[in-house]
């Protein structure tokens, strides 16, 4: 676990139920994911500059609690898994008063910008893994 | 099984890996979810006008393939479980020539749209599921 | 004028006064542009592929009629202006019925997808020009 | 002219052109406005619990720089005119060294929230006005 990210939801993520739409989570997720991976010495700009890129294998997320225009969530990313080829990343997004809002995961791999050929990231960029 | 519901990615669909982004798979679904649904009685119009909204309580989402600008894929949806007070859905995304594409799931459930309390769909609308 | 493109609200598009939002709009000028352009021969991916990007210089909307879940709309989409460097587009949204629901008006550059340099889309793919 | 709202862009507001999509400015100068409203006493969640709703008459943008991933933008918002029924905003995009990114504006009109019906905010809000 680790310091959260702040994400307050904007009017147009509401959808017509008043409730920020569920495709929205799996893109606060992504946002999330790179906040912690650049705290951490990965930013996502340099990956890039690297010639790596980083899709999403599979996604998932279960919905707890809708969350309305202006509400403020905390969401809190872990690396669950890393091999160098594959990552995966879990997320808990919580009310500022800790209370469940939604529960997710993400599975990626590590392509060459150009080729599209997997890269293990390790071996790419192994300054920032020591 | 059933026929698929068409749709073409548009540019707005695409990221800076020049990939359809993860997240709009989601919303494909849901736009092949309420096609199926129509198609055998259920519009989601209809449903509003009996004051039942369907939030989503689960969504996954497995990318096997990635969507380019303009590629056209077929989703097949299937209705796997309805229990009145629930319904979980599968779909398949496949390119036209039947290569899979992505492969998903969601899981919903009925709320009244004004008390947003649980209902029982079946019980709420009974002629359509005569 | 011409043939119009027939365009459906999705349920995501709209937002929490249960309106679609009005930045789809500006999403939906995009559909409609690609379409009126492909239909003249000039689709969007074989431009790239000449390696020519064509990015927006402005754009602006006018709100008449809010559009609903599921409403559809026809786009009537007219070329205003080329000059080979620029290009200026005018969109008409009408309900079937033929109700005005939003008009709106977008100029676009051409540039080199490598360089970003402008580039005269007629000497660079005189062809479909002739 | 006021203190500036911060906005980084987000991957998924890219395109294929790895540039942030042109309409999503258009989402940034709601957030740029509901920050300037709420910042000034008007939070958009209070107009409406008074039964406001604020939708947007006209909306346009000038695009002068790309922005790219990760890219922040300060964002200067004004109310140019304020009727009552009426209220027209603009808004000006710019790099941290103060380049401008690009500029836009908005109309909007001011509805009862259940009927729809235009109403005058000041009369509506008073206090928010004095």
């Amino acid at each position: 676990m680790n310091d959260g990210y702040l994400r307050t939801a904007r009017f147009y993520e509401t959808d017509g139920m008043q409730y920020v739409h569920h495709s929205n989570h799996i893109r606060w997720m992504e946002e999330a994911r790179m906040d912690f991976m650049a705290k951490r010495g990965f930013s996502y700009r340099e990956m890039e500059a690297r010639g790596v890129v980083m899709p999403v294998v599979s996604v998932s997320c279960r919905y707890v609690k809708p969350i309305l225009f202006d509400d403020t969530v905390v969401i809190y990313t872990s690396l669950d898994r890393m091999t160098g080829v594959r990552a995966k990343f879990s997320y808990r997004m919580e009310t500022p008063q800790g209370e469940l809002v939604a529960a997710g995961e993400s599975e990626h791999c590590f392509l060459d910008e150009k080729t599209r050929v997997p890269v293990n990231l390790i071996k790419r960029w192994p300054e920032a893994f020591r």
